[in-house]
């Protein structure tokens, strides 16, 4: 059933004419609100400075298509928004063959597919378009309607806090400016969007959550601009949720400093629940993480994906489909799979002995109050609360006791019922 | 000759009637006075509070057994203290055999044992008995006697303070609270009484020594909620010791923190001697290391042990005895050890170079005063006075020059002698 | 060119009479004088104290030699200065063979080697000849004639230091104190006086240097009594200079903290030519590195050697000549070796971001402003950026982004120029 949901979530988005600002945006923030009325919708205006970057002018079209010499109409954006390359400049002129070849895009190794492009912070046009259907192009003239429009307006975001009960956050983004391409990327938007649903539904939340939806790279930067103090003191845990729609892979890229909370229990996870994933280093980053991790933000962000961006064939171009690359399977796997890494993250304490000594057991009827040789059932346990020293997690207990982690959890409730122990950050 | 002395003093105390308190223990503590006139033993009142725990009262035997349907006395207190379960209350009645059953144990695979049986923390009475003489038990009436006391009493440990030249500690533990059982557990406070008189004639002592015979858990523990602060500031070397009796094997069992002055010296010590070991992890703990190596208590307490504790068959049972577990030859074996290891300890001290830059050797006659190719002889002290900068004992600095530790050893002696070194804690 | 000159500067000083004071001292420092103007010559007076040693009174060579029964004269000193021991007091005796035995060196087994002598700190008197020499000395009376000079003068040493855009300091130190020995040692001191040539014209010297030469052992003992808490502070790679002229091997002798800046530089230098070199322990030590290592001193001090002192046949004899043992080639391939670690020194920079998040490269013209798939051409530069967190030098760096070092000075030259990094100490 929840398969189904982000699917045709997914599908019903698909479509949007998104790019890093404008209406494409603004429409798919407010799919996102119907399902998550708690998200907040966010405008920074044009021009403004974020670190080192200036929010760009917003972006819209109209329409954009060439008419052929024949008089066809091709690469109409309304067809394809991929048609048309990303912030292209208003054009309303005939030109010549020769000339409309400085401003088209194809890929002569995969002719079927019309390439993802943008220019966003340069003045430029473009159409883009399958290589089959470029080579076919006659001489002539050609009548070139860019239709755009830039103005003073804004870029949006929306932001969703979930509170907890503790100040400390874990934290989500995805992103919301590529157009029709579906791992990359209305997959993780979609996925996020039925998280938050998930997390808000969540009983006796431990943490706060925040989970964010920016266009990517400058919507990172900009959200970082405003709130990377806070972000740096509370948050915990930290995923960037990119390419998880397809269900051909898994994939794993550790945040820059590694061997954080987060990439621990991504590992856990994805090793507990046997599942075979290829492990990239740092240096193949390539989403938001870049911004996440940078010197001096530093944050615990790691990602879980499936087929990893650039690592798979249809990669930012029009092949990259709903239906053949992303399926509602692939979504709902991983959606099974980051509920598991929040469930585990909800409990994964670090549990810290309240009494010093061990405690005693038996007036709290924990152990057998008869003691006979090797009556070993309480031992178990008592490694668990051997190592809670208020430095181990109970990942980092499991390992250090060799059990499972379902029985360290079914110990630490006992303990922590009994009053033995407590919880720190 | 020495073996000996401590096979005779486990012989005497062998059969008193111990338990966590009572005439038992201070039977065996008025013993060790004998031998170690400088022991203090303590008394803590009853129902005192100590960490997690409450003293109990003091519990003492007259007299136990069973009568049977033929009038034959079973399961006499007086002719093993192990048919009796540790802390019964007072029992005078009589039963069928069907009710009987359910306060008898004994264990089918061992036929011969009668199994060590306690109930400190909640009331209860039974007995312990082999099972060959369970299963021929006869139907009918079988009258029990239980004469045991609960009063407002104390409980006992006794320690002994070796004053040193130092405030540093090291730190002796062995328990008194088991009753006839050989190797788990005669041989820890038999040995210790004899380190304990061993220690107090070293001449020129650098470490202060602090030896407590305490009963099991609740005496550490009691121990600890008067004296931890003192110990962790002061112990730099820790031992428990349990099972030290047997010739059978040697264990070894590291204290939570691992790689602790102790663990090394033990361990440097074993591989000197080429002995072949067990070493067992933290999780294999299961005497007082397991308080004094608790989270917030980290002292640096390991164990040097022969056959462990839940490790061989007689453990435990009646079948731990004299003679056939524990041995003359095997306590003093374990003595040797460990006065070995206190002689390391003494020794093992960390130096660090008075000077800056190399000394002059010449004008103190450690050079050839000639120098001539490949006149290498003090090359190795030089390397040991390399190393010498205040952070490595000389167990690590012989591992670094690659040298024994008998040359470290007396390499360090010529510098301290020259005032090239001083020894820091 | 190049090796011809230091080759030649060995030559001309090679039959010095040096020993740890005295005019050969001044007469070689001189010479170096004459190729790098900005040495400072420094005299310390005899007696003076210098940490754990006193330096010695100056001593001065007139002349001496044997003559043997026969009248003939041998063992003359300004034939060859090993003929006489270093530090030998005056003697105008004639004795017989037996008592002239009791003083004369000869190596057996390199039956044509003079060996090195020297008594520093013990008044003695001696001669050194080749054992085929020895042997055919006849019974007799041998007239003795030791013409020297002890003295309250001075010890001396050279000093350069070129200054650089920073306070912080390289640091290199040979030493001139041993007579006509080549690879051990004229060629640290040859070397080193091309080097400072070399190094003081190099423009925009981003770090200041510390170029030493001193008598052994007392000579740097003396310079760190002086200056050892600048050195401590200012000091971020130093190297001693020793056995630097032959071609038959290389070695590497680490500092005793290892993994310093100069281990690094100096390991990945060996490793980018490509070079086989034996790497020894700190307890191979055996030059001055015995000083600037030693506990409290703690320079990052480590030693590029071709064949290392006490490890060639020809060591501390007369067999260590120029021409056979130390070549114009070993020479000349040293001092390659050496400036390219100082190339790689000034641009071991440690690079810091200076912006939060990735910086807008695009503005920069550091990206193609048009995105399309797989345009990774700005890919390792951004990896080079994300390292840059201000604890990673670009050698660092260059592993974790399995980069050419090359490569990453290219990048870091480009971030550079662009204002996104600065440098860091």
């Amino acid at each position: 059933m929840k398969n189904i949901k982000i699917y045709n979530f997914a599908k019903k988005i698909f479509n949007y004419p998104r790019s890093i600002t404008g209406s494409g945006v603004r429409k798919t923030l407010k799919e996102i609100k119907k399902i998550v009325p708690e998200i907040k919708i966010i405008s920074v205006k044009s021009n403004s400075k974020v670190f080192d970057w200036t929010i760009p002018k917003e972006w819209n079209v109209k329409k954009a298509f060439i008419i052929d010499p024949e008089g066809k109409k091709i690469c109409d954006f309304n067809e394809n928004n991929l048609h048309l390359m990303g912030y292209s400049t208003p054009v309303n002129k005939i030109i010549s063959k020769n000339d409309l070849e400085k401003n088209l895009y194809s890929l002569p190794r995969q002719p079927n597919a019309i390439p993802y492009i943008t220019s966003y912070y340069k003045k430029n046009w473009g159409f883009s378009l399958t290589h089959r259907e470029r080579i076919k192009l006659k001489k002539g003239n050609y009548k070139i309607l860019i239709d755009t429009n830039f103005k003073n307006g804004v870029l949006n975001y929306g932001e969703i806090i979930i509170p907890g009960k503790t100040e400390k956050e874990v934290f989500f983004s995805s992103y919301i400016c590529h157009p029709s391409l579906a791992n990359n990327e209305i997959s993780g938007p979609s996925l996020l969007t039925f998280l938050a649903d998930y997390i808000k539904k969540i009983k006796n939340r431990r943490y706060t959550y925040r989970i964010i939806f920016v266009p990517e790279t400058i919507g990172s930067v900009t959200y970082l601009s405003k709130n990377y103090k806070k972000m740096k003191k509370n948050i915990r845990y930290g995923f960037n949720l990119s390419c998880v729609g397809d269900e051909r892979a898994y994939s794993f890229i550790p945040s820059r400093n590694k061997n954080t909370l987060s990439d621990k229990v991504s590992l856990n996870i994805l090793s507990k629940k046997k599942i075979i994933f290829k492990e990239y280093s740092w240096n193949s980053r390539g989403s938001d993480e870049r911004q996440y991790c940078s010197p001096g933000i530093d944050l615990p962000v790691c990602s879980v994906l499936r087929s990893k961006f650039g690592e798979y064939k249809e990669y930012h171009t029009s092949l990259d489909k709903l239906g053949t690359v992303v399926t509602a399977k692939g979504l709902s796997q991983s959606f099974d799979l980051y509920t598991e890494i929040i469930k585990q993250i909800e409990k994964n304490i670090i549990p810290k002995s309240k009494i010093l000594c061990e405690p005693q057991m038996g007036k709290r009827q924990l152990y057998h109050s008869i003691s006979i040789k090797n009556s070993h059932s309480t031992k178990d346990m008592m490694n668990v609360l051997t190592y809670s020293d208020g430095n181990n997690s109970i990942i980092d207990i499991a390992n250090l006791c060799k059990l499972d982690l379902k029985k360290v959890k079914h110990y630490i409730k006992i303990l922590k019922k009994n009053k033995l122990i407590e919880f720190v950050d």
